[in-house]
């Protein structure tokens, strides 16, 4: 973020009527300061921003913040400072937790904006290279763990989940950017299995990411064998790249998924994609909008969304395949792995 | 959890005048109901209670929950219910969120409750097991890394923090309780370090923990060489000894984190010491009580608290010494690492 974009934000939150939005999401806040709360923070977007700190993250705020830093010591100093500059009209984030609403209701309105969500749809230069080079780690190390060798040689889920993290850091990366999914024979037919023990087999499904400077990637990989494991790959690959070839500005998400969400059904799986087509992603791993059912957004340029269709045999198995797109004038598939293991 | 105890806690509520909770917070849907959600859920507690998981949770929800599994399909289901049962008072939790919030209200009153936090607070036989067990594991795997060797060596700080969340995991965890902190030298004055590539050197800090059946480990060992580290170690252990060695049911919360500020305080490094002594834990890595100058909860038998005084000096290094405390008559401390490696 730069000192410029902020001002826009706070520009487009003016024109919206409001006086100021707090934040109390780590990622918003990091998004609009470059400082990451390790646990706690309340920033206060207005002509000239705060964030509050903790007492311990202050060593790291001072360093990393590109906004004014105050140490945090109660919830009146945010108070205060509303009536202070008495403050009307004051934008919230959907995820405010009740408990800080009720605590920081006073003389003003509080109100739900889309401001800052809008602007964070849309990707800088700078944000789409790093979630670049997190895909292009996570897709390296993929291709290191050599994974049909391990299924052969019955390594475990959690195995293999730990080598792809350990990989993945040594290639780079800062972390995992969700807990990796190592999904083995019928416990892929579960889209969100918890790894396990459990040797591998056919199917393993593996959706997994890893950050680099706080940005997200996502992927995910069926590996099969079976003619009846082939047969359900194949419909999921064809959902997989006609929703991708619809990609473009102008299109709304929600048509998206009715392509992918179609050809699953016509081949008489609609029961089993029991989840939406895609999301978007940034620093958080879900970011609006979603590529779902109800999702009119109108896709734009510029934006980051994963196309991941499934179907789950229930106690079966379940095959997903995913990758995170770079939404250009047409679609931009991320990273150089295969669809096809 | 028990359906006994469900139904203690649903007639707590009514007691409190209040005809059903809503729960959104994945760990307060666990502790209710089994039922780990992987994303997304939302419980209401009441006579007969019920869990709306999403669609592809769904098979793990019937699998694991102790009350009935309906899908999710909009958040009308839950409005309808409240409509339809008649509601008047609904309890809601802390965490919820403002989003959830607005679309949920309706004919009825929210209310912020302490009902099932303070059943949480409590611990059960079974919950003690298991945060015993997460505790064994941490402090076993942490012997076997043989951390002064790795420093000797020449590690860096995320090697470390890999071997080590292997190594529990080869003990049987499930996963870290938390990103586990490991800060050296200068890194270690911040209390929330996040792990970099740099080489260990002496102090070391170690802040980790596991799960164990979702309940979750909490630990933190500094090691040090130097005499200035020593002395500074000295006062961290003394404050850590002692309040500690104050544990009883009785005492307030706030007068243990004033026994071990009070030491810091007169050895001059009162500034220095710039967190809670410590905190609750359970199925959340921090949960209430905490362990800080402003809680005025009296700490009662089956508590599990963490006792972790710290001194931080900027950019220089940081000394931070933590235990996990069942409280019985008096203080039992968990696991079997020394607090000198």
């Amino acid at each position: 973020m730069d000192i410029e974009n902020i001002n826009k934000i706070i520009n487009n939150l003016h024109e919206n009527e409001f006086d100021a939005m707090v934040l109390a999401e780590i990622e918003n806040i990091n998004y609009i300061s470059d400082y990451h709360p390790t646990s706690f923070g309340i920033a206060i977007l207005k002509e000239d921003s705060i964030v509050f700190a903790g007492a311990m993250d202050l060593e790291l705020a001072n360093k990393t913040s590109l906004i004014e830093v105050k140490e945090f010591k109660s919830l009146k100093q945010i108070t205060d400072l509303f009536e202070k500059e008495n403050f009307k009209k004051i934008a919230i984030e959907e995820t405010l937790p009740f408990n800080l609403y009720s605590k920081l209701k006073g003389n003003y309105e509080f109100h739900l904006t889309n401001v800052l969500d809008n602007f964070r749809m849309i990707k800088s230069r700078e944000e789409l290279l790093k979630i670049e080079k997190a895909t292009n780690i996570a897709h390296n190390s993929f291709k290191q763990l050599a994974i049909r060798d391990k299924i052969e040689k019955g390594f475990s889920e959690w195995e293999v989940s730990y080598e792809l993290g350990y990989l993945m850091r040594e290639n780079g990366a800062q972390e995992e950017s969700f807990e990796t999914i190592v999904a083995t024979g019928a416990n892929s037919s579960l889209p969100h299995s918890r790894v396990s023990q459990k040797q591998l087999e056919f199917p393993t499904l593996i959706d997994w990411g890893c950050k680099y400077q706080d940005y997200c990637s996502d992927s995910t990989r069926t590996i099969i064998k079976t003619e009846k494991q082939e047969e359900i790959f194949n419909i999921v690959f064809e959902a997989y790249n006609k929703s991708i070839k619809a990609i473009k500005p102008g299109i709304k998400a929600c048509e998206i998924d009715k392509i992918a969400r179609d050809i699953i059904f016509e081949y008489g799986y609609g029961d089993k994609f029991i989840h939406s087509t895609g999301h978007s992603l940034g620093l958080n791993i879900h970011e609006k909008p979603t590529i779902s059912k109800k999702d009119e957004t109108i896709l734009e340029k510029d934006m980051v969304i994963t196309i991941e269709p499934g179907i789950y045999l229930e106690g079966n198995f379940g095959v997903r395949i995913e990758d995170s797109i770079h939404i250009k004038n047409k679609a931009n598939v991320l990273g150089s792995l295969k669809p096809i293991i």
